[in-house]
């Protein structure tokens, strides 16, 4: 991998925007953004992207809705949720030849529809950081959690380690919080299994992150599901050689104690699945619950309970198709 | 069991309004009604209880709040909910003892709630009919389809068939339509099978009875979910010794594809799970999916598709209490 000194970030949502604000504000780096829309692209051209909170920050950048406007660039990072990736990467077929490619998304397997549209170097990566959009031109970063990064695991020697080492040195010189590792799948997939219980459970049942979800003294108990869903993940993790770096169960019953995994009160509460629910938003099931179900049929391991959840919230998100004026 | 004078019927909802005033329009027949509120009782007392729709009778009816007022009888029928079952049982507890006490539940094992509270002979029951009901003294007959009724699997022979039939004949003499079995278990599973599968999926994914539930092309698929849990139900009560009388999946899929099952468009539509969950009312999920579940562990076979979908349901109904001014 070249010297990083051009970077492309795609989209520029929430976590896009925290990407783009930090390391677009370092005096060495060119800057460009990749935006689904004409008014957002002329904001960020004209004003800049301002970060306060954590940070406080205004980065110049070059941004447009069409990747013949960048130029070429060494890095770019698909900053999207994963229901956007594929008409992204789509967008950008063709276009930054000598860039490698860095994932930053929930859940497991968008990789491969980078690989359907290019031969890129790709980066896998998960964050943990978070940020509320105040306007197209400005974000409040609020958690500086870490973002972690690693071989995907189908190429891992492309890029090598190195040039993941070089992209975390990048991040953390911007001032986010960037840890490489070797091997990503172990802290990947712990946060995956976590997530996939704990995000469509809550969007079926209408409930944020609370006790109930440690709860197994009753038969009925919505903790005897959540750990019984996550032994099997750890089960299907461990027949792809993975062994985990925590405990699902464990992050679970940590999380509800505290009020909030990861030293948060906002993550404690509503999952980002029960809020693509309630505003009937199409959620990232296939990424979360589906790489997991996916991943059992390799190995050949049932998998009766990934599959129900991940039923129930493709049917959730039928049943308004049904509705007078639906989707 | 004596010849049926007097029946009481525990119960005045649609159903229990369509006994009452089916029996209770037989002149040989006194007929009394164990109801909740002394309003109802009153109402009852005054006016007797109409039917309209497919029949047109009044009854005359002693009603009261409490069975102390009623007499003797030959009958009870129990017509509540399966989640009132227990309350009225206690009601009427050292009450009625020359009665057999008939049941008429969605899902299995309220008979336990009965014999907890005394030793009346018991017999075993489901109905498909249907009914609106327009006040405390006018119900109207919708669904002329039957009630089914048999011998309580735990003692087959208290009472005997003899009486079983009975019942039948008083129910036929009516008006209503009954058929007596001598093993109710095969209709009953196949039954309590396919409400299982549909009432806690509909509940859980917001959808009426439609033709997703037979779709099976997709591995996201709605179709799938319904099929695995029906072949697991299936098991569960083939170890049990049952054979079923009609093939829940067979029974749903056609139920979609002719827009109802029993021939109506009322059942395709919503289910009843779906309506007290629209209505954030306690559900019957105890006894339909939780009845399926306690098979499960009474034979030692793994329930995880019925184990989830119960405590689903009872997760969603305690996220009522979570809301401002919740249960």
């Amino acid at each position: 991998m070249r010297e990083i000194k051009r970077v492309c970030v795609v989209g520029a949502g929430a976590i896009g925007s925290l990407l783009v604000g930090h390391i677009g504000a370092l005096p060495d780096i060119d800057m460009t953004v990749l935006v689904r829309r004409e008014s957002h692209a002329r904001d960020l051209n004209e004003s800049g992207l301002k970060v306060t909170g954590k940070s406080n920050l205004t980065a110049r950048v070059l941004a447009s809705t069409d990747p013949a406007d960048l130029g070429d660039v060494d890095l770019v990072i698909i900053a999207t949720k994963t229901t956007a990736v594929e008409a992204s990467v789509k967008k950008f077929k063709g276009y930054f030849p000598n860039a490698a490619v860095m994932m930053i998304q929930n859940g497991m397997g968008c990789e491969r529809l980078v690989r359907e549209s290019g031969d890129w170097p790709i980066i896998a990566g998960l964050t943990f950081m978070s940020g509320v959009r105040k306007s197209d031109m400005h974000v409040d970063y609020e958690l500086d959690t870490p973002t972690w990064i690693g071989p995907w695991g189908d190429e891992p020697e492309n890029p090598g380690y190195e040039a993941i080492k070089q992209v975390e040195a990048l991040i953390n010189h911007s001032g986010l919080i960037c840890e490489a590792y070797e091997d990503l799948r172990p802290v990947q997939w712990s946060k995956l299994i976590f997530n996939s219980a704990v995000n469509t459970i809550g969007a079926l049942t209408n409930t944020p992150h609370v006790p109930f979800y440690a709860d197994t003294q009753e038969l009925s108990d919505l903790g005897n599901l959540v750990r019984d869903m996550m032994a099997e993940g750890v089960a299907i993790a461990r027949a792809h050689g993975v062994e985990l770096s925590s405990d699902p169960w464990a992050m679970n019953c940590k999380a509800v104690s505290q009020g909030g995994s990861h030293g948060s009160d906002v993550y404690a509460h509503i999952t980002s699945m029960l809020d693509d629910v309630r505003h009937k938003s199409y959620t990232e099931v296939d990424w979360i619950t589906g790489s997991i179900v996916r991943a059992s049929h390799d190995v050949g391991l049932p998998a009766p309970y990934h599959e129900t959840l991940y039923r129930l919230v493709k049917g959730l998100e039928k049943s308004w198709s049904l509705e007078p004026g639906g989707q």
